[in-house]
């Protein structure tokens, strides 16, 4: 078990995502995933299993599965229809998902608790978000942005700051801002010794531009 | 092992008690609650094992076992006597209570380590507090208080605001405040899509008002 | 497996050899540390495998080892020559250190993956450090001094105040100051039911006097 992320973007599902979809490729077949970005629990969103490209995912259908169904060589999808004993109206994340994952990880089919069904689609998100996802400990600033999509010599315009890249942090002076492809694979803004977030008045959804 | 708490409230006994009876509840019998909110470590406060409908609890001797011992059907309490060879005075957490938790967990009895006694008492502490005892990491505000105290009519009072009912977070528009029973039976103020104890300038133990 | 920190000084090895060194000290033999305070990450620095009185320390070749080796009866040291098959230019913590040290506490020998190696030497380092290392979650200030400096009768002088010894926090009146030894044999400065990174104004590499 690890805790990919204990303070995803709360109640954005649309960051959360891309994030989703950036960190989960580095897991093997057959992990499962436990997704709680949920703003909608309690209303009558319906909770999900997807599987896409061996890989099981579990939560809210409200976009959290949109980026990783649509990467995917191979997906499917299934609307849960088990319930549990006791449902609360606020924390579907502890009574329904995680009984459900847990029971996927002994091995369980979807279909033992689950029916064929097509997540709610968000055809006007684009393929990679030129936003900010996700503000690390650090002050990092996570985009949306796959590196693949950017070439090195790109500049990006953030928080009213151009902004070049380097290979990682001491490749520049201290204080100085850059942007880099981080471990996972996504174009990240940063301050060498400092904080990014601070530096440039950066939050999860501020816009990013590509410069060229 | 399951780490229920990471910010008990600092040094307040008092409201981590009502929070302390709220979660302890969904744990099965045999469950051992370490219990460390001990702004008095280190002086001459005894430290305790309570037993509680089943589950054992370890810790100092300030409170912290108030409610579930008031609110058990079958309760018991020892001071414990054991001591480890290297007792630090200030954090008996580590020294004092998790060894005696671990032996507890493998099943010794609370007689191999402790007495039977019995705590500290404080009979003014309400059977539900109406205070804040806990911000949740979205800027919830948990109060000391059962849902089945308030009728789902009921308004309160918080920060100079007066507070409705609501089933849950999606049940009120974006930026709205509300009350309702959390997935643990507390009464709790939310925003939806906001921060309650900003925008009530909430704290622990700050007081909240029943209107009716 | 333990998270010692969560939230060591960012991108400061210096405070944090000293707090690792003073943490290090309580575990047991043939314990392995995963060490990642690694500012330098992608650059030339070394990735090193230190051992010092039978426990293993895997990390960056920037400081982060001096205490844990200077303090130690019997050291060795090596440069980690393995290289995975993926190596970021930014998380070496993932895809170098973590590997190796999974390794190295399965009971492969350091010479596996690395050869033997002098670690760059901190020399013009203290023996123990006036300065803050760390401000823990409830505000008290870590020193990088060992208990043993310091006679109970000593002052320290730090964020302008002058500060009396205390065994533990219920010693004194809510609100004051004072400095004890803490739990792992640091010098600690703490306010009772308050916190002194606030008050006194202190903060990671904070200095401080000790007035005798």
């Amino acid at each position: 078990m690890i805790q990919l992320f204990a303070d995803a973007p709360a109640g954005r599902p649309k960051p959360a995502a891309y994030l989703l979809a950036a960190y989960a490729a580095w897991f093997p077949a057959a992990s499962v995933f436990i997704c709680v970005v949920d703003p909608g629990v309690g209303s009558a969103r319906r909770g999900l299993i997807a599987e896409a490209d061996g890989r099981l995912y579990v939560g809210p259908d409200n976009g959290l599965f949109e980026l990783v169904l649509r990467r995917a060589a191979r997906a499917s999808c299934w609307e849960i229809g088990w319930r549990p004993t006791a449902l609360s109206a606020s924390f579907h994340g502890r009574d329904l998902f995680a009984p459900v994952a847990g029971r996927l990880a002994r091995g369980e089919m979807p279909a033992a608790m689950a029916s064929r069904a097509l997540p709610r689609g968000y055809p006007d998100w684009p393929d990679d978000l030129p936003e900010i996802v996700y503000i690390d400990h650090y002050g990092n600033a996570l985009t949306g942005l796959r590196g693949q999509c950017l070439p090195a010599t790109a500049r990006l315009a953030a928080g009213g700051h151009s902004i070049a890249h380097a290979d990682t942090f001491a490749a520049v002076p201290p204080g100085d801002t850059f942007w880099y492809v981080n471990s996972n694979g996504l174009v990240e803004i940063a301050v060498n010794a400092g904080r990014a977030d601070r530096m440039l008045g950066l939050a999860v959804a501020s816009p990013i531009e590509i410069l060229a």
